[in-house]
């Protein structure tokens, strides 16, 4: 048996997999919410966590204090001897996130979101349900977990590794572009290795190198000095509410395209080739079938893969103003509230989009009323490689762990650390993930196919050793 | 001096102002918010404190049940003796309402909204400072205060009087109009005196002749059956918040005009004379200047005055959805709410407005979607006569009291009970008030003047006596 070969330590993550589930609910019972405040201290329970974790498989690990939440970093790379007049021996980096979206609205789960639970899916799957479950926990522990099972195996690893884990992704959080920028030497590697991504529906494994970037914007406009009401000066007095639909209606016109100036500049199509292919891995039916939707919203003339993969959107998550109690109050609220998103694609420039949303805004805003804008966060979308050698090696690892082969596809979520790992290190990433479209990331019931757990795990014991040879 | 002669309830209204305060006081402690199930206890509370104050100063006074939260009724008629032979006296029913407003936002309050207190106006002004002070409990007790006054000078009361006090004025609660209809014999009196609405500004009395009506609507979108990541799902999964605001964004054109179809059918503009008169008694600066706003936002081609007495008008009174914490989720949600209410005109039908609105919401619903409609009362707009006897004696008295001019105007506010006294009990309402229109009514800080409440009560007294004669 080489180094090489990982039938020992397939056949180990097969018999550890009750106990790599025992340490992944651990993981889940903390509710390291990166976004409220008030769970800091969870987040960095979870990072101290995961550090000990990996100290614990012979890493030189440590919680890396940053101006937000920590970052953990560790290193296992071989020192001297075995590698003297041979070659280097190649070093990836694992990139995770093990901070979590808010929980709210907490009365659809079935159980706690901070309460892992295992449960039967309707078509004989086990879900492993809690918040994090898929993104990112879960997705994280199936490295660990594979690390792990190497480890027991060979006593060491194939490869030299670091592992980098953050906990200000779900917050777009600013800490961890200047840790890059400050921990170069330390953290370079040649290639990186992301696990925050979905497979295509069917279990087939799939790398995907299109992801768009991320703009957030948070909007407050004001009008009267206090609340007023609404019979007495309603009409001739400026309703906030009133301004805050205008404004966020007139983003998109009839046919679904968004009207700010300039917002679709160096925006291209994907090949038609490409499109034809995306074309066979899902209809929009596929897409929204599973959350009880028919009929695609979006731009017309493309399909609900595409609007998801390649094209630029524009989103509001939440809209707070006036009287949301029970009952009613004929009130005119003296401020209103937004927050509003924009994925974007290749070729837009995050800076140039906020400028132009807030352009568009402020001209609708009545000189007698103001408009505060609050930043949240700002990516560049990223294309990787598509014909490196580890781009081939992870798919045949893939398609050997799957039994299908393994496709190239394109994401619309954002994933800003690939492009400031472009930026900062100078390195690409693989994006390999095991999370499905029904996962129900950032919803009640978040929940991991316990498929996607174990495989997943199996499926990075192949990658390891097939980045190895 | 005969019985008509005011002087000396005038001068017990002057020395008992220190007393009369305290009972104020006493009333506004008490957390009557009708909207508010948790607080209907306080509702009852506050009905049975009327009641037996009532009672006190010699009315048969009971707290009578209904579906919903009680109502006061307490009679005082004379009965045979004195009356022999003469023509029977007067009978006046005296409305108010004992419920208040909720307080949200409670942090913009300066003191606690049911810990009433005294503070200093700008222009040396006396404020009592709490929710209801003026709305309706300042405005109940400035009557209550006269009938006391006068029964302290005379003994009696040189009319028969009937006072009603409800519970669900600021909820647009269903059990008042059943009430009437079912105590017609009980409660019909020669006219109703409403005490609800304002003064002009600069200490000018006046007499309010046309109120607008109220249909209140919320409308939850349903979208998606669960929550959706904005990234995985944008542009091609309907997002209720788009749907939100198109709905509301397009009841409005660029005039300010409402776009429901026969929205504007009946209404008519107030004659020439009327709105030249109006033209004299405030521009629009004096409307929006002391509540910080300078730009009319209305309909175009109407003064901010014509906007509030006498245009229907669209106001959305709240909206809700997604995420509205701190931070940031990118979320679609599943459902969103808003709240929407009309304010009608005489010539508009409710019923027909609503069915309006509901088809303009369901044709922008897609087949996909759903939208549930949960009503808020409705109400027509009522014109009252400004020819009778008892207008110009009113008139008169409060001339007499205020040393200006009284004034006949129109208000934005609707007062439900005017329309259904008339159709209930065949009864024509005087809507005599002391308000201010910056007594922030339904919004923090809610003020009454101590002017208003002292020369409010010496108003009635002079009233009463008028009305006698």
């Amino acid at each position: 048996m080489t180094a090489t070969d990982p039938t020992r330590a397939l056949s180990l993550v097969d018999q550890q997999l009750d106990a790599s589930l025992d340490r992944l609910f651990a993981l889940l019972r903390i509710p390291s919410i990166s976004t409220q405040p008030d769970h800091a201290e969870d987040c960095r329970r979870t990072a101290r966590w995961l550090s000990d974790d990996l100290a614990g498989l012979g890493f030189e690990s440590a919680v890396r204090e940053t101006p937000g939440l920590p970052i953990v970093v560790a290193h296992h790379r071989q020192t001297g001897g075995a590698q003297i007049g041979s070659a280097r021996r190649p070093h990836v980096l694992f990139y995770g996130h093990y901070d979590v979206q808010p929980v709210d609205p907490i009365e659809l789960w079935t159980s706690g979101p901070f309460d892992p639970v295992m449960q039967d899916g309707p078509d004989g799957e086990r879900w492993i349900v809690a918040r994090g479950a898929s993104d990112d926990k879960g997705q994280v522990m199936t490295f660990i977990e594979a690390l792990r099972a190497i480890r027991a195996a060979d006593g060491t690893y194939p490869l030299d590794v670091t592992v980098l884990l953050e906990g200000e992704e779900e917050s777009g959080g600013p800490s961890l572009r200047p840790f890059l920028d400050a921990n170069r030497d330390e953290l370079r590697a040649d290639i990186a290795l992301v696990c925050d991504t979905n497979m295509l529906d069917g279990g087939v494994p799939a790398i995907t190198t299109m992801l768009r970037g991320l703009v957030g914007e948070e909007i407050t406009i004001s009008c009267a000095d206090r609340d007023l009401h609404s019979g007495l000066y309603g009409n001739a007095a400026r309703n906030p509410l009133h301004l805050l639909v205008d404004v966020l209606a007139s983003l998109r016109d009839e046919t679904g395209r968004i009207t700010l100036p300039g917002f679709y500049d160096g925006v291209e199509d994907p090949p038609a080739s490409v499109r034809a292919e995306w074309a066979h891995l899902g209809d929009d039916a596929a897409l929204l079938g599973p959350v009880g939707l028919s009929i695609p919203a979006g731009e017309q003339g493309y399909t609900a893969l595409e609007q998801t993969w390649a094209r630029p959107t524009c989103e509001i998550n939440g809209i707070t103003g006036g009287y949301g109690g029970e009952g009613f109050k004929t009130v005119l609220p003296a401020k209103a509230q937004a927050k509003v998103s924009f994925r974007m694609v290749a070729g837009q420039d995050p800076d140039k989009v906020r400028a132009a949303f807030r352009a568009h805004v402020r001209a609708r805003i009545p000189s007698d009323c103001s408009v505060d804008f609050h930043e949240h966060g700002g990516s560049r979308a990223s294309a990787l490689p598509i014909d490196g050698a580890e781009l081939k090696a992870a798919l045949g690892a893939l398609t050997a762990e799957w039994g299908k082969e393994a496709a190239v596809i394109g994401s619309g979520g954002s994933i800003p650390v690939v492009k400031d790992l472009q930026e900062a290190l100078g390195m690409d990433s693989l994006l390999i993930g095991f999370a499905k479209s029904d996962d129900r990331i950032h919803s009640p019931n978040e929940k991991y196919d316990l498929t996607s757990f174990h495989k997943g795990t199996r499926s990075w014991v192949r990658v390891l050793y097939a980045l190895a040879e």
